[in-house]
This record gives C-alpha cells, structure tokens and sequence, in this order.
C-alpha cells in the first residue's frame, strides 16, 4: 500500500508519520538566504551577533521548505503532496549545525462537496532540532483523493 | 527615513508597500524543487501533464520563498522582516515564464504587552502574477520596534 500511495480510504485522523533527519549546515542557512532571504542575520556569523537572533539563524522560509522536503519523503500520499494551504509558526530560529525532522499527525478528514473523489486533510507537522525543541509548526491542509475505481 | 528603516511609529494600518517584479523560469522553478520539494509537477514538464497541476508549477514553498525576497526589498523595516509566523494559502500555483510582484498592506498593530519597545505587525500579503491573479495570499505578524532613544 505504501508503494503506491496511501488513498483517501488509506488515512484516519490520529495517524502519525516520523520523517528521517536533516542536517542544517551554515552553508545551507548562507546559500539559501542570498537567494531569497538575504538579511544579515540569515548570511553573515558576525554581524548576526548583535541582531534580534544574536547569531547565525536560517529563514523562516528556509525551514519550511525543509520541512517539505521531509515531508515529500515522510507522508506517501497518492498523486504526491499538495498543499491548499495552512497556518505556519516559528517558536525558535533553526541554526548551523541543527538535526531535523518532521512529526506529522492527521488531526482531521474534511469530505469536499463539490468533488466527490477528493478531501482536505489537515495535517499538522512540527519540525523539531537534535533537542527535540519545535521549531515550526505547520498545520496544513493537503488533498487526498479517493482511489479510482477503473 | 526609508534609509534607516521604518521603526514602529512610522507605521499605520493601511501602509502599503508594492514590490519590484520577479521572473519565474523553468530552470529556478526545476532548481528549487530537486533541492526541496522534488515531486514530478514540480521537476517533469512531460510528466507534470498528467497530475494535478496539468503542467509544471513552482511549490508552494518555492512561492513563498520568493516572496520573502520581493518582502526584504519592499518592507523597509528597521532591524529587518521578521516573521513570527502566519497563514499562507495557495489559491493558483505560480508557472514558468510569470512574472510576481507582492502587494503588501499593514491590517493591524498590536503593541506586546511584555516588551514594551516591540509590536507585533500584521501584513496581508499578496503574490500576483503578470495577469493581477493572486497566486498566494500571505498573512503575516511581523516584529516592528520602537526607535531606541539612546
């Protein structure tokens, strides 16, 4: 089944999905920031010192699209996973050096309306570093579609 | 004023900011998906036909990244932008050969009742296309400061 993807029938509120470790190098946090982030607390070790970060700290926006790389590997839906949209925090700066991984946990099934064949499912994924401290929570709001039957 | 950055005093609810344009190719679309979000529509015109997208789409994420670079350059806030977090809907992907703008308008200001010289600034932003259709809708709470009087 998860070889070729988990349907809409395939998931229930409550299932959880570890993904595997990410390691954050300070030459990822740079690379990332010049192209779409450059602010100096994301490119430069010492002027991020007396900044709001007080030192080097990837983008916001960096870490979530980690997150969606380990999510792309973690959650095997069928036809791949798409994104309506979602709330997104970050409660601490990720920074060189940190592990991360994804928590993924199903918190709620919403049958479309108008598509008889497909579902919004809300998921709500924490990325935590190598202290098991949360450093994005994504609640997220994925399709799902039923399986065809032809 | 703009030179040193907008502290929080020069900041009202209905501000806004619009940014410079930003050209969206196959290759930066391909790029970014190899390294964070490698799923067919994102990485495969051929195959990127039969899916969801009907064609190759930027991620989200890549959307969103983008966008906070179009922000570093049209949010003149003093001390940096600086996301607490937000939601972000999708509501049509980005394609190649757009071209993106963001249209960024200050909704409202909440002083932080435990830092007195901070706030906490809600920004609706929008991501348009070259044809003015909203690709991402953004809502923000971004830290403003108070200028410091030593």
């Amino acid at each position: 089944m998860v070889e070729q993807g988990l349907y809409l029938d395939d998931l229930k509120v409550g299932d959880t999905f570890i993904s595997e470790k990410y390691y954050l190098s300070t030459e990822k946090i740079k690379s990332y920031a010049l192209e779409f982030d450059p602010q100096v607390f994301h490119c430069d070790e010492n002027l991020a010192e007396d900044t709001f970060f007080k030192g080097l700290a990837a983008s916001g926006w960096h870490t979530a699209s980690i997150t969606m790389k380990l999510l792309t590997e973690s959650l095997p839906f069928a036809h791949g996973v798409i994104g309506a949209g979602g709330e997104i925090n970050w409660p601490r700066p990720t920074r060189p050096t940190d592990v991360l991984y994804v928590k993924s946990i199903i918190k709620e099934i919403k049958p479309s309306k108008s598509k008889p064949n497909q579902a919004l499912v809300v998921v709500e994924s924490e990325t935590l570093n190598q202290h098991n401290e949360v450093c994005q929570k994504l609640t997220a709001k994925l399709l799902s579609f039923k399986e065809s039957e032809d």
